[in-house]
């Protein structure tokens, strides 16, 4: 089993208000991409936001701090102008998830209000418009603690199990693996950035050759606070 | 550019002491892959410690917890059983990294002593017996703060820059960037996770197309602890 991370160009500039699933269908037919029965698209929720009218206007450096701190349900860590914090979705990241970069200036991009709706409401449109069983994930680029660097990872998630729960299968050696706890869709995430990229200003893409089928949302991915040693 | 993953099927269980170079090599070429200019090869440390003896006898719980204890550089959190390590190399996750799952009963695996070395050391072997210009990640599988669910990410890498910064880099609307340090091993890693799988004992795959040279190392994206607000 080969899997496939296919680009899908010629997405335009998002406009609040666009018909954003329309738009990538056009880019995909355009690119000669036809989505079949398991793929997954995988969407920067860049331009889920910006469709779904989550862009504001930021005047100046403490236009953006007020926003970040209203965006915020809770601040975890704070040093100089970092801000790590929880959005209302639970996640912990930066900002609050408020994006200066790939807007043009003046404005910032909030995280969807709902991305695994965000991600329902994308795969039905994907799905009623090419027949195919499908599946949508939402992603955004998150900083992790002890490991420099970003990655991408699911914040919406509709058609697929956000976590592969392998406890209790046998391993290659037919031992019970103990604790194999899978975050498959941040793999899913991750493994489409690798066509994506920041500057290239792809913002879809499809993994194809998965072979995954199942219901979750990016939420079942929010440790609890109290399993948690790191708040 | 679509990229490719492709599962290197039919590596045998590994023994101490033996080739995994060769052994990886025999099951790509029993499986018809032919590497090529710039194919990243992915292999999971355990094989790569089995074959440089990393294997260890562990007779009991208490064992375990003084061979963790002896494999850590630091312990960052502790919580029952839970143990949250720093390593040698000065990655942190459970455990120092010492693994009981796909090893025989009374066994633990423990991590490479320089896992960029062993992906050097590969990569060497692999472009001496093909002739093409490659890079290798090798991989763990780790856990994180705040979200459920394990991913995997580099501890390995050689012929890759470990970090891509497009700090400075015009995103799609011209606008400079301002924080976009792209852990890009660590993608290369989850990426890989989705076609080897730990339930189906395929140590080792090929991502192809990824169309990136440079040179690394994974101990890049350990994050100073000076600069880390989760210690």
């Amino acid at each position: 089993m080969t899997i496939e991370l296919i680009p899908i160009r010629g997405i335009p500039e998002i406009r609040p208000g666009v018909d954003v699933a329309e738009l990538i269908l056009e880019a995909m037919r355009d690119s000669g991409i036809s989505l079949a029965d398991g793929d997954v698209v995988v969407v920067t929720h860049k331009i889920v936001s910006k469709a779904e009218g989550r862009v504001v206007e930021v005047v100046d450096e403490e236009a953006y701090r007020v926003l970040v701190a209203t965006e915020a349900a809770a601040v975890i860590r704070r040093r100089g102008d970092l801000v790590i914090t929880k959005t209302i979705h639970g996640f912990i990241c930066a900002n609050a998830g408020v994006d200066r970069s790939n807007t043009e200036n003046g404005t910032a991009i909030l995280l969807p209000v709902d991305p695994d709706r965000s991600a329902h409401r994308l795969r039905t449109r994907f799905e009623a418009a090419t027949g195919a069983a499908l599946a949508v994930v939402v992603t955004d680029t998150f900083g992790r603690p002890w490991r420099r660097g970003l990655v991408d990872v699911a914040i919406g998630v509709s058609g697929l199990p956000a976590i592969l729960d392998l406890r209790g299968t046998p391993d290659a050696l037919g031992r019970i693996m103990d604790v194999t706890e899978i975050a498959i869709v941040d793999e899913i995430a991750a493994a489409a950035d690798l066509v994506m990229g920041k500057a290239d200003g792809i913002p879809a893409a499809v993994v194809r050759g998965l072979g995954l089928v199942g219901e979750g949302q990016a939420t079942d991915l929010v440790r609890p606070a109290d399993e948690d040693l790191f708040r």
